[in-house]
């Protein structure tokens, strides 16, 4: 089939066949498509659509485009949790050692920082010699020994999707639900999992803003899962506030394991929420609690008892990391960094976070990436002093720049004051969970 | 302005500034844009539309991303006339001599065959030592001394539209008529024109061989040529079955010296008709005649004395070819090819010709190309017996064959007897000339 008969036919407004699909994503593979005709044929998919068998076969393509882990001499349950993406959005630290400590095993590929959102391998690598690059042997002894590994997306897994999403980030096509969703799964479908939780942020601060894509994107991604057999939910949380209290790299892990050593503050508990309903999810999914409030349960005693801590220093030690930040978490706040005070202009309820420019701030004083190919600086961030809803004074502390320079805290600290509405009237409260598809 | 921005703006259904336009051409003719960025942005031009106002500024852009001839010092107005394609279309070969006997300049840009069609430089090649590779000097020195001259793009003349044709071609998005318009028109605005003919083919052996469509394109082809102040008018033809006579290379070559020589068969009647119709159009645009009816006598007198003929004989003379050609049309008929007769398969009149089919099948044989880069076979033919409404019985000859070998020949014969549909009922005529734009 030659590459222009099967973009004709998406042109055109046609239904693409699996065979059409399956010789794209080869081509893609392969190479014997040209980078033009792949990109032409996705502004296609963009603007015609793709359909949920149409999404079903990309996805399936992609996946087959490389190695689905083979987990089944592993015992325990196997389940994980993906985030769209946010901004202080750290709980797959905690999720993955407390989903073990509860006993399932955990095989989590996770990617990196991009824009206004951090990464988890970013996070993991601000502690000392932690190593995210993996072969599936070291991944699998890893898994096997403590109940859960993390690492970052290998030649191995999914190469179509590794080249069609730089194309498409090349492109302007990457806001499209459909290759969001395939592109999504196929990474997470070649993890051999029993069961998925996906975490859809909605908000200011997320990947897609409005409540309605979001719930649309939700839709599909369980559905795409579904189809594929593995038990998949959609928890919709909220992302119109930086989650928790810490945005960096450092300073998150720093705030994960003051969770897991029980000293969490009031700002921490949304992150601390979070974590906990999305590993009840993951226990309720793969059948090792009956309700949701029994796993709950069990995840706050996991957390309390410290088993979740112990896990995660068992993964550090494995990791090759330095596990003495679980003892001395202070440790991982830099103490050469400059901190300043971004203050409130006015009187008033904190009525709205811009937080997609909170992200962005940071990503532009070293803590994120602009490109793909930039590196990041792990030790700077932003500590969170008030969230929405709360009262503040003209002049008030809003949040903290954790910075190398004040010069570089000083060039976000107006945009980040600007990205705070502060009114007369107390906004109605947002929560964190939304819904669940 | 980022690639990414300006697909993204066409991608979302917006008007492209001229700015964005320019950026976007320049973009192509210098490398800054990825291959893949250009294919995706012609793609969401597909499918989102260009307006007349874009249609103008991409040509514009394309016409400026090389050179436009600086003809200022040739007093005689300069005029052309270009054809959409079609099969055994040789009209160029007599209108440029034509025109140029009656007082015009024809600084006349071709093209080459691909797929079903012909190409005007295939045919001139079909002369013995013609070269239609010339410099822009050597074009202008011919076309000063005999009144036209007859050469293919070179380098300089709309790099962009090479750039983005070839690319076009690649991806499906060759038939999308504002990118069709931009191409013809950069290329043919870059011969610094007075005036331009447009003959815009419709039909079964035409690009588009619907008619409203090819109303469409004629519009915007003559709306696009008189943007940029030159007189443009387009012909719409009927391209139901070929034109006159012969298909091919030199025999379309030879059909066009018998009619310059008043040697000319009734078969042949339609290339006179035409070529005269088109000429008189470029007469009438440069005021050179007042009526139509006056232009069509003057070019009846100049093809009839024979001062065509000396035109075209002095032309061949000044690009290398062998001008024996023009005393003995004969010798253009290769005496060595197989002549297989095509032969109707029932009784009745011819209703309909499948006349891309027949130009595919002279291509088929070696007379035209598949690809771009195939070479032509100038000697091969067809030689239409009948035309469109002439009665036939079982047995009778609809077409001869001229192939290198009885092979050659037997491998399109049976596709040829099918392209002809042979019914009772005399068939309504299609007026050659259907309309004027």
């Amino acid at each position: 089939m030659r590459p222009q008969e099967i973009i004709e036919r998406k042109r055109d407004g046609n239904s693409l066949s699996a065979e059409e699909i399956a010789s794209f994503i080869a081509g893609v593979t392969t190479g014997a498509w040209a980078d033009y005709q792949i990109s032409a044929l996705v502004m296609a998919m963009f603007l015609r659509g793709l359909n949920k068998q149409e999404t079903h076969l990309v996805t399936r393509a992609m996946l087959e485009s490389g190695t689905v882990m083979d987990l089944s001499d592993v015992d325990a349950p196997k389940a994980d949790k993906h985030s769209t993406g946010g901004v202080g959005d750290k709980t797959s630290l905690i999720i993955a050692p407390l989903a073990a400590a509860c006993g399932l095993a955990v095989p989590m590929i996770s990617g990196r920082g991009l824009g206004h959102t951090g990464g988890t391998l970013d996070k993991l690598e601000a502690i000392d010699g932690f190593n995210v690059r993996l072969s599936f042997a070291e991944f699998k002894r890893v898994l096997k020994k403590c109940g859960y590994a993390m690492a970052g997306q290998t030649k191995q897994i999914a190469p179509a999707d590794r080249k069609l999403y730089a194309l498409r980030d090349a492109t302007a096509t990457v806001p499209y639900i459909p290759l969001i969703v395939a592109s999504i799964m196929s990474k997470k479908l070649a993890e051999g999992l029993d069961a998925l939780v996906l975490d859809v942020k909605t908000g200011s601060g997320a990947f897609i803003a409005d409540y309605e894509q979001t719930i649309k994107l939700a839709r599909e991604l369980t559905g795409t899962g579904r189809s594929f057999n593995v038990k998949t939910r959609a928890v919709i949380t909220d992302m119109s506030q930086p989650l928790g209290k810490w945005v960096g790299n450092a300073v998150e892990v720093y705030e994960c394991i003051k969770i897991m050593r029980g000293e969490s503050e009031p700002a921490m508990q949304a992150t601390t929420d979070l974590t906990i309903d999305l590993t009840a999810q993951m226990l309720v999914l793969t059948k090792l609690e009956r309700t949701f409030d029994a796993a709950k349960a069990r995840c706050e005693r996991a957390l309390g008892s410290g088993e979740a801590l112990e896990k995660f220093r068992q993964n550090v030690v494995l990791q090759g990391g330095d596990a003495a930040v679980c003892d001395d978490p202070e440790s991982l706040i830099n103490k050469r960094l400059k901190k300043v005070p971004v203050t409130a202009v006015s009187d008033g309820y904190v009525r709205a976070i811009d937080t997609h420019c909170v992200g962005q701030c940071i990503s532009n004083i070293g803590g994120g990436r602009i490109k793909a190919e930039d590196s990041v600086d792990h030790a700077v961030g932003y500590s969170c002093s008030v969230k929405l809803g709360d009262r503040v004074s003209r002049g008030d502390e809003l949040g903290v720049i954790y910075a190398r320079t004040k010069t570089a805290a000083d060039s976000i600290n107006e945009v980040l004051q600007s990205a705070y509405t502060i009114g007369p009237k107390k906004p109605e409260t947002t929560e964190l969970i939304r819904t669940t598809v």
